[in-house]
Formats: structure tokens, sequence, C-alpha cells
């Protein structure tokens, strides 16, 4: 038995007790009840994933998987040459990108689990939060317009990656972990996906990625569909349609979420590719689905079907479209104000302030 | 010329120049165009409300007003009796509050202006980073429902304590400012003067504040009706339309919101109140629109319809229903976002990453 099936098996439903207990305070607390909105959802939550009535939400790590797509070596899908994965990684690891400067912001540890970057990373000096995982199991995925992107065997090992990279984080200490990807060709995979495990049309589910014009956008559409037509993956099969159209860095964040809930430790995902990972893993075990955070809404157009599919809602509506763990970065600031509340906030005893005198007609 | 006066007159169009540095330099950054969405156009706009290409959004100080209203006190539109303001101004002040703790979180002082609270605010040990002004004008507003809720002095003394307590926290160091109120009854003369400054119907605007039954709602529309109906406020003319149907803290928020424009120094939104005093004041000066940051979309009816007349978009979507600037507080670490992103990323001439190959076919 894998990490992986072993995780599978310990994904239990959100713990019930832990989220009354969690409730029960938030009613005592100087507010209206309810008045937090989205922010005691979040307190609930947290109790109902870690089994605690009032779990932390440090120390955290953020965990990139990254990966390339012989889809986007061989078709015109992404304007940016392969080799930007492989320049991005480098980026993170020595702090120049975006989710660099945010994971610092937010106090994160910053992992980069490369699991198929096809050209060299550039060697740079790597920051003291941040780590770089060289767990590369080929130079990107094949073409999937002529077959499966992935055998079964590197499925696999993209995901045990993923599983030992939330493992380690989390025996480090991490009580929350972002994820997010880079790999160009990304969303082209990510589209494949969902097509087929939401069984809407490809076009429904295909954006316009870091910027494609309407020619590109229709070329991008075509790939897919011809790689539909020559795999035809079957929604029954989440692994199998991961192996026939996804892409190694998904397969390493499918690995992610179920080592993390596992854990019980949240998952704030980030952007549609990790939507799409998440929809693999949700259609593995359905218990999945209650432990993710959405943390936004993308521009990608598929993303507000997968966020639907999974049942999440976005705390954060920013238009971003960059992944890599970005928009999950974002969102922690918020998580940190829901645990702040719930533990610093008077009661109504504590403060000496009058509750409703009818809460029937309770209004400020 | 009052300071009141002498702000509105000072008050400019958003810095061209300046907005135009802040976006040549987002281009420069390691990610495709744009990507970063609406933290980007944040990065811009703040660039254009204080005229230089990269200001900071530290220090930073909340600022709430609190006052009573008569009709609160008069009919049943707030099941909370009216002592809970005082109580609750004593509670931000003690630490004990929700905004006490998200000022905390983000790094700012917390400034309490009492220009109207019926009840004596019990005497607390105030935490080190806040502040409590006494400007108290009169205790709690009179009874819409009979005639003006303010005399023209009473309006021009609450605006007058909002634009001094702008000033001062600026005079300070504050390069940004959030707004928000406490006072029971608040969001029923909000009601009432988005009401008649967007034309909208009553209920149309009027939401069930901190949870208010059906029967409670119907009450408070009536009693707004009555409002409208006893003083037949002008659409024209914002400053008799607050006098009327307003409130002392709502007026103190115009102050604030247009000593801090004067100073081209951002404010930060709350819900629906403040966004009320921000219609009144962008009525007084149509400039002033545009230097606002509206921060979240409250669960409250009439907010959307108030961030539609301001032309403004929430960056969150919380269903927060609190008040007391705890919705502009949760916004500020997506500033901090943002300024960091810009000072932080690597430029892709820094990093050796590659551009697109032809931005015609851009996407990842």
């Amino acid at each position: 038995m894998t990490g992986f099936d072993e995780a599978l098996d310990r994904i239990a439903p959100l713990d019930e007790a832990a989220m009354a207990a969690a409730r029960d305070h938030l009613l005592e607390l100087t507010k209206p009840p309810g008045s937090l909105g989205r922010l005691e959802e979040l307190v609930v939550l947290l109790a109902g994933i870690t089994g605690q009535a009032a779990p932390g939400v440090h120390p955290r790590a953020i965990i990139i998987a990254a990966a390339d797509h012989g889809v986007a070596m061989r078709h015109a899908v992404s304007a940016y040459p392969a080799e930007v994965t492989a320049q991005m990684v480098a980026n993170f690891a020595a702090g120049g990108a975006a989710i660099a400067v945010l994971a610092e912001q937010v106090g994160a540890t910053l992992t980069v689990v490369d699991v198929g970057v096809a050209s060299p990373v550039p060697r740079v000096p790597i920051r003291a939060s941040a780590e770089l995982r060289a767990r590369n199991i080929r130079s990107g995925t094949r073409d999937m317009t002529e077959g499966p992107a992935m055998d079964r065997g590197e499925v696999l090992a993209a995901i045990e990656a993923g599983v030992e990279a939330a493992g380690d984080r989390i025996a480090a200490g991490a009580r929350l972990i972002g994820i997010g990807e880079m790999g160009i060709g990304s969303t082209t995979a990510a589209s494949a996906i969902v097509a087929v495990l939401t069984g809407r049309p490809v076009a429904a589910v295909t954006g316009r990625g870091t910027g494609v014009d309407e020619a590109g956008w229709n070329l991008k559409v075509a790939t897919i569909e011809r790689a539909l037509e020559v795999n035809q993956p079957d929604a029954r099969d989440p692994l199998g349609t991961l192996e026939a159209v996804g892409g190694l860095e998904i397969a390493a964040l499918v690995g992610t979420i179920v080592g993390a809930a596992a854990e019980r430790v949240p998952v704030v995902l980030d952007g549609f590719i990790t939507g799409a990972a998440a929809l693999v893993a949700a259609r593995l075990q359905p218990a999945i689905a209650p432990r993710l955070i959405a943390s936004h809404r993308s521009v990608e157009r598929g993303h507000a079907i997968v966020l639907e599919a999974l049942g999440l809602r976005p705390l954060l509506e920013l238009d971003l479209r960059l992944g890599e763990a970005t928009g999950a970065a974002l969102a922690m600031p918020l998580l940190d104000a829901a645990v702040r509340l719930r533990d610093g906030m008077a009661t109504f005893a504590e403060a000496g302030v009058s509750g409703p005198a009818d809460v029937g007609v309770a209004q400020r």
C-alpha cells in the first residue's frame, strides 16, 4: 500500500463536535450573531477540519508543483517558451516571483516540487524560507494529442511526490497549506481534466490563460478536443483521466491535497489548476472537498465551474490569473483574522455589553 | 471658511502621470501582464490618489465615528438598547471589539470619535494604540420622524470633528485611513440618506441590519418612509439630506472622507453606513469617489446600490454586517500585498526570465 492509498483511507468527515464548540464560542463574542459572516464560517470550518475547537493557522507552508507539458512543447497553445517553467522555478526559490513576495508577507515557507520541469533549472541562491525539491519524473509530459500524457507509474510517482511534500511540511509543524503550480501549458491540461470530470464542453471550461487572443483560444480548444478524442478518458476514472490528459504538477497537487487532508491540515486552493487537482482528489474521496478552502475566483473561464463542482465559494474576487499559489497566499490573512477574532474578542460578559432586548427585532 | 470648505476645494482629480509611471513599472515584473488583476489596479490607484508612483500604505489609521439616533431611541427599529453604543465605544478603546483585534492585526491605530453618544461611555483602560476623541455634539440625533435629525450647525460641527480627526492622524504620519461607525440605529439613517440620494424606494435600500425579522423590517421601512414624508429632503442638497435624516456619526465620516481626500490619503470604506457617508461626500465633490477604496460588499441590501452609485467594486465578499470598520481593516492586507508585489518582485531582466515569444497567443 502506497502513502497515497494509506492517506486516502484516513480521510474522515468534518468533526461535528469541534464545529459545535466553535459555534458556541462565537455566540459569546461582542457582536451580533453571525455578523462576521464568512469569517465565522471559517472559524467553524477550521474546527471541523482539524478536530480542534480553536486550532491555529501557523506555521504555514506554500507548496508549488512545477512541470512542463508535452502539448505545450509541440503545439502553439502557449506563447511562453517551455524554458519559462524552469526560469520561474528559480525565480520562486530566489525570491523574485510574486508568490515569493506574498509567502514572505503571510509568514509561509515556500516549497517548490519539480516533478517534471523540462529545461535545466538555473542555479540561483535559494532563500532560507524556500525549499526546492528535485523529484523530476520525466522532462514534461508526453503530447496528449498523440496518446496518454503519462503512464500509470508516472502519475503515481508524481502523486507520491506531492504526498511526501505535504507530509514533510506537516511533520515540520505546518498547520495550514496553500497550493499552487507552475508549468507552461498547465491550463490546457487542467481544462481537459475539468471537461472530462464535469462533462462540460471543452469550450465552456477553457479560458484565455495568461492572455490568449481569439485565434489562440480556438487552437487551444481544438487541441484539447483532439486529446480527448485520441485518449477517450472516462469521467468515472479520475486517475485514468489524469494519466491521459493531465500534468505531472497536477498529479503532484492531487497528492499534496490528499496528504494534507489525511493529516487534518486545511488546504487553501489557488485558481483553476489547483481546482482541477482538487476535483480529481474529490472524485477519489468525497470527504476531501469540505476540507478545502477556495481562496479566489480567477478570471479563467472554467474556474467557476470547478468551484461549483466542488461546492466551494471563494473568499476573494481579485481577477487573478497568475497561478503560483498567489491567491492562496492572499487569502491567508483572512484566516489569520478569523482566528484572531475568535481568540481575541471580548465576550458580552467580559466587556459589559448588553445583548439584544428582543432578538426578534435585532438590528443596529 | 471652515476646514471642511477648504478641504473640499483642495480635492483634485487622480494624478495621471503617477498612474502611468506605476503602470510602466508593473509591466517589467516577472508575470504575464495584468495577471495580478485587481492588485495591479490598486497599485495604479494608489499612485493616482497620492500623486506618487510608489507610495507606502503605512502608518495607517482606523477612524470610527460613534453616535446615537433619536429614531432608534424612540421607535423599535433596533432591538439593541441605545446604551450599547456607549458600551461598544468602551469596548473599542479597551481592545475587546472585533475592530480592535483587526486593527492590531493590520498595524493600524484606532481612533474613536464620539460625536453624539447618548449614554455615558464606561471608563475603561484605553489601549496604547487607541484614541478616544470626545467631540460630543448632542446626545444622539432628534427623532427624524418628527422633524430634522439635526440642525445645520450640528451637521457642520460633526463634519468638522471628522475633518479634524483625519487631519490629526495624517499629521501624525498616516498614509492610509480606514473608516467605520458605531451607533444603534445607524442603518436606519443610512437607508434614508441612500433612498433620497439615489432616488430608490426605501424598501430597495433597507436591509435587515444586525438581523431583523420580517415584522421588524416592515417597521423600519415604514419609519424611514415617514421621516422622508415629514422632512421632504431634496436629493440635490446632500447636506440638507444629511441634516434631515442622517446621523452625527455619518456626518463625521463625511468630514473624515473629505479631509483625507484633500490630503491625498486613500480612504478604505467599510460597509453600508460608510457608503452612505461617501455618497454624500461624492455628491458635494465628484472628484472624491475615485479616491475611495471599497473593501467589501456587505449583506445589507442597499450596499450594492451605494457601491454602484459610487462606481466602486469591492475587494472582498465576506457577508459581513458588523460595521466598526471591520471590512476596511480586512482589506488592508490586500493593499499591503499590492505594494509589496510592486516593490519586491524581480523584473524579467533581473530574474533572467523569457517574455512571451509572441504576445498575440500569450497563455500559460
